[in-house]
C-alpha cells in the first residue's frame, strides 16, 4: 500500500453502478463522489444489465431488499463478470430473515461476487458459522471471526471483509487488519453502507482486490478519525466525516493503521 | 413523568422496525439512533412479518404508500399485535386522496394500533371530522381538535397524538398539552415522520403509551429549542436538531413543557 | 425580471407533487420548502392522478424510473394537462441506456411537458442529436448545444434548460444564459434533481414559463455562491447551500448574472 488509489480514481473517475438500499442511498452516491468517481443507482430490470455494462464496478447491498430487485441483482451481477469488473456485496441483515439467508445464497450461487462486506454477524453467516443480529446488527461474540473470514475467503474465492473495531480484509492468503476509524462512525446510519462503495470505487482502479478494499477502509477510517476532531454528535460528524473522505489527500498514507500478514 | 425514558432506551437498545416512506426514511433511522435504539427498515412481504417479530416497536408511515407496502403493513401489524408490541402509525396525509382515506381505514379494521400520531387534519380524519390538507400539509381551522382527539382515542382504543405548536395526547382519559417546539422544526423535511419514530422508541420501554408519546415530545421539542439556538436555517438547524435528540439528558427533564390532566 | 418570484412563491405557497427518484427524493423536497412552497411526493398509481389534481406544478423525474412508475408519470402529466399546471421533466440519464430513451420518448408523446431540464447530454438527446454519458453524466463535447436547445424547444413546444456552466433556457424564441452559480454544487448529489424542483415552484406562479425558469436558475445559482463563501466541501457546502436558498432576499436580484435575447 504504498501508492494512494483515490488518487487513481480522481483521474479515472470510474463508474460504480449501485442496486441498493432506499435508506442510506443518497449517502452511497455521495461516499462514491467525495472519493472522486461517479455512481449510478439504476435498479430497473429493463436496464439494469445495460448500465452494469458501462460501469467499472458494481454494488449489490440488500438492506431493503425485496424480490424484484433480486432479479436485478442477478442481471447486473452477471453482467458484471461478463465484463470482468468487481461486484461487491454487501448483506445487510444477512441472518435477519430467512428470505435475506436464502437470497444471499442464491446470490452467491448464481454469479462470481468478489467482495463480501459485512459485520460479523454477516460474515459468520456466510461462513456457515453461527450468527446473532438484532435487525441489522451484529451482537454476540465473533472471537474467532478472523479465521472464519479466511474459510469464507477460500471457500467462495471471494475476498472478504469484516467491519468493527478492527476491519479484516482477506482473499484467503493475505490477511490485513485495519485499525483505522472511530467510534462515533457506529453512530451514524450509512456507515457500513458507505464503506461498500468506497471499496468498490478501490477496486475499480486496482485489480488486486484485497489491498484494495485494504486501502479503501484505511482512507475511510481515517476520514473517520479526522472528522471526530471536529464534532462527536452523529450529524455534524457525519458531514465532516464525508467530507474529510473528499479531502485526502497522499500524505494521509503515513496516517494508515494497518497490518498485513500471509496465512 | 418523573424518570427519563430515553435513558432506558439507551439502556435497552430495543428495536424499531419501520415500514415507512423513502422521502424520509433515513431520517427515521438516524433519529431512532440518536434516542438510543436499533432502526430496522425492512418492507418485503417476504421478511416483514419475521422481522417484526424481533421486534420491540413497530412504525407505520403511509408518506409513499403503494398497495405492496399495504400488505406488507398488515402482516408485520398482525405479527406485532400477537407479539404485543406497540404499533405506531403516521397517516400522512390521510385525507389528501381516496387511496390514503382508504387505505389508512384498512389498516384500522385488519389489526390493533396503538397510537396514532398525525397533524390536525390527519387527525381530524380518523376522528371521522371534516378535514383539509394541501399535499400532506394540514389547512384549515381545528379549534375542536382536542375533543375530536379524545373521542378519536375512545372509539379507536388508540392513544392519539396530535402534532401542532402545542402537542396533544391522548387514550381518552389522559390527555397531556406539550409545549416543547421551535417554529424551525416546521421548516425541515420529516420532523412528522422522525417524531413517529421517537415515540415508537419511547413506546418500547414503557406500557403506558400515552405517557411515553408525552415524553417522546417533550424530548423532541426540547432538542427543538435547543437546536434554534444554534441556527434558524432549515439544514444546520436539522444537524444540531437531530444531534440534540442524541444529547438529551436527565437535567433535561426538568426543561419539559407539558400539562397533564384527567378527562 | 425585475419581480423575486420567490416572494410569490412564500405568498402562495404552491403545492408541487414530484415522483421522482429515490436518490435524492429528500433534497427535492426540502428544496420546495426553502423556496416556500410545499412539496409531496406520490407515485402510487392508485393516487398520483388525484393528487397532481390539487396540485400547482408537476415535476416528473427519471433518476430510478422502472415500469410502475412510468405509469404513474403518464396518469400524472395528463392531469396536469387537463388542469394546466406546468409539467416540469428531468430526464435523468436520459441517453444512458435504451430504457431510459424509450421512456422518455414515450413520456414526450403521452402529455404536454412545458419544461424539459437537463444537462448537455439529456438535451442533447432529446433534441435528437448525439450524445454520451457515462452513468448519469454528461461527456463529450457540446459546443452546440444552444442550438440544439432552441431547435428542440421549437419541436417539442416546451421550454428547455440545459443545466451547465453556464445554463441555458429557451422557449424557442427567448433564450436566456444564466452564469450565476460556483464548481462545488457539481461535487454534491442532487444539484440536478433540486434545480427541477426550484424551477417547477416558480413555474407554480409565472405562466412564462422560459422567465420563471431563468430566475430559479438565477436564484439557485446565487446560492451555490453564497455558500461556497462559506464552506467548499461537499456536505459542509450542501448544507449552505440548501439555507441560502432558503434566505433569498429581494436585493438578490441585483446579482443575479444573466442575459437574454431574442433568436
Amino acid at each position: 500500500m504504498e501508492t494512494l488509489l483515490i488518487d487513481e480514481i480522481r483521474k479515472r473517475k470510474p463508474l460504480i453502478h449501485h442496486i441498493t438500499n432506499y435508506v442510506t442511498v443518497y449517502d452511497c452516491a455521495q461516499a462514491v463522489i467525495s472519493c472522486g468517481a461517479l455512481p449510478v443507482m439504476a435498479d430497473a430490470v429493463e436496464e439494469c444489465a445495460e448500465m452494469t455494462g458501462y460501469a467499472d464496478a458494481l454494488v449489490l447491498n440488500i438492506g431493503t431488499l425485496n424480490s424484484l430487485q433480486i432479479n436485478s441483482m442477478i442481471e447486473s451481477g452477471k453482467a458484471a463478470n461478463k465484463k470482468g469488473i468487481p461486484v461487491v456485496l454487501d448483506p445487510v441483515g444477512a441472518g435477519a430473515t430467512k428470505f435475506r439467508r436464502d437470497m444471499v445464497e442464491k446470490l452467491l450461487k448464481e454469479f462470481r461476487i468478489d467482495v463480501i462486506k459485512g459485520n460479523a454477524a454477516e460474515i459468520a453467516l456466510v461462513a456457515g458459522a453461527s450468527s446473532q443480529m438484532k435487525g441489522v446488527e451484529s451482537i454476540g461474540n465473533y472471537d474467532g471471526i478472523s479465521e472464519s473470514a479466511i474459510l469464507a475467503a477460500k471457500s467462495t474465492g471471494s475476498v472478504i471483509v469484516v467491519t468493527g473495531k478492527t476491519d479484516i480484509v482477506t482473499n484467503g492468503i493475505d490477511v490485513y487488519e485495519i485499525s483505522n476509524g472511530h467510534e462515533t462512525m457506529g453512530k451514524i446510519v450509512g456507515t457500513g453502507c458507505m464503506s461498500a462503495s468506497v471499496i468498490a470505487s478501490h477496486c475499480a482502479v486496482e485489480k488486486n482486490y484485497a489491498l484494495a478494499s485494504a486501502q479503501a477502509l484505511c482512507v475511510y477510517g481515517l476520514a473517520g478519525e479526522k472528522a471526530s476532531g471536529k464534532s462527536n454528535t452523529p450529524m455534524i460528524f457525519k458531514a465532516h466525516f464525508m467530507d474529510a473522505l473528499y479531502e485526502t489527500k497522499a500524505e494521509d498514507l503515513k496516517s494508515f493503521n494497518y497490518i498485513s500478514r500471509r496465512v
